[in-house]
């Protein structure tokens, strides 16, 4: 089972739970998020992005027991599941997210996204700094 | 190697960017996050699913068009990449975080922790609530 | 003007800092961030928030030095600082900040809103809860 | 009333939730998260921040209407609410959080903290983005 295949299942369960296809908000976790709109799972992604941050500060100051790394793994999936439920909400799925860190990979480097923003931010705050210097 | 394999495969371009494996901070990006520590990775995850949120808004107001949701997407793939850099970091890899998925879905369905922890809140919470009416 | 109006003379500043008041994205930190727009600045809120809370896990691990403190506090100051520019931009202040907090505190106790929300989320929990537990 | 003296009274009472002065878990909101533990306070601040970015998104694409100025408040009103119960738990105050904003202004501008932080990444990020060029 490749990770692709995986997600790709995932995808597909969470698809069922749209109430086009049939899902029920009263017995499913993700048909409600689904039927209450677009906020009620994007604040999930915030809130499980604070709760993952917190889950690695945990395992940086207890140390890498199998118990911290755990929560932490747990914390990701949280994290990617209910990024997944967006992603299905706006017609998306995964793999298009995997076929974007492999266009970053094929082109130029999976760096190279990250690399132009930091590029970007670059010339910006060099310019803005410079100019900073000069006034209160 | 397929696509099929496509995290594993980044997870191991991530992996050979550690120092200890000849990463070099000063020519990669991934290479400089680990170098630099936890806080300076952790706190992208913070901010890119604060980017991949805003992202959906657009969406949600701009309407479903092919350049929207490529921006969410890349977003998305920011805030997975920068949690594979994580988990790295701590001696893990997405295929935990797909194993646990998969866990999830295997035991009790998909959606079996999200509802624990919804459940728990709900004791919590009616508690709570029915005492708080009592008092200001 | 007395330290008593903190906020209001800080507000006062960001204001100032506006391209229609003559603010200079070249030698402005706050100019720039208003001059990039919404996301600029909206971005730095979720960012912030990471940080404030990466320095509180800090604390709680590493004890209330006043060095850490000094950090925790650093953070929440840009978190609620580029809150006051976003507040700026969408022509609102932190006193109506202020005023809603003490309206919550007024009308019917501080925790009024907080525990509203909260039994919004119980209600529907626990219908969900109750649910949930009859199907896969 | 002075936005400091609001402030300070809103510290008063959520100081009067903490368990050692008498605050009850099982009425109060504050007293129930202060009682929780840290994780459960500072996991609001990262919902919260991710909510008012929302909102903000929601005046961005809606207009400035007052009902939507009016939601924007609310959520800042709950990131520095929560702030606050943070801090408090810290054995700090808002009054801290002003005084450093007022520190930043008197000794070389407001800006000066967010100026030194992106000229510390824009030495970091020259540096990187020059390298990176050289190599994949």
């Amino acid at each position: 089972m490749t990770t692709n295949d995986s997600l790709a299942r995932l995808a597909q369960i969470i698809e069922s739970r749209k109430l086009a296809n049939g899902g029920n908000p009263d017995t499913s976790y993700v048909a409600r998020l689904l039927h209450k709109g677009p906020n009620a799972f994007l604040k999930k992604i915030g809130e499980e992005a604070t709760e993952a941050v917190m889950a690695a500060k945990d395992l940086d100051y207890g140390g890498l027991t199998l118990d911290l790394k755990s929560s932490f793994v747990g914390e990701v999936a949280d994290l990617w599941f209910h990024s997944m439920i967006a992603l299905a909400h706006y017609g998306l799925s995964p793999l298009d997210v995997i076929a974007e860190l492999e266009r970053r990979e094929g082109t130029s480097g999976i760096e190279e996204k990250a690399l132009r923003k930091a590029e970007n931010r670059d010339l910006e705050e060099h310019q803005a700094a410079k100019d900073e210097g000069k006034t209160a």
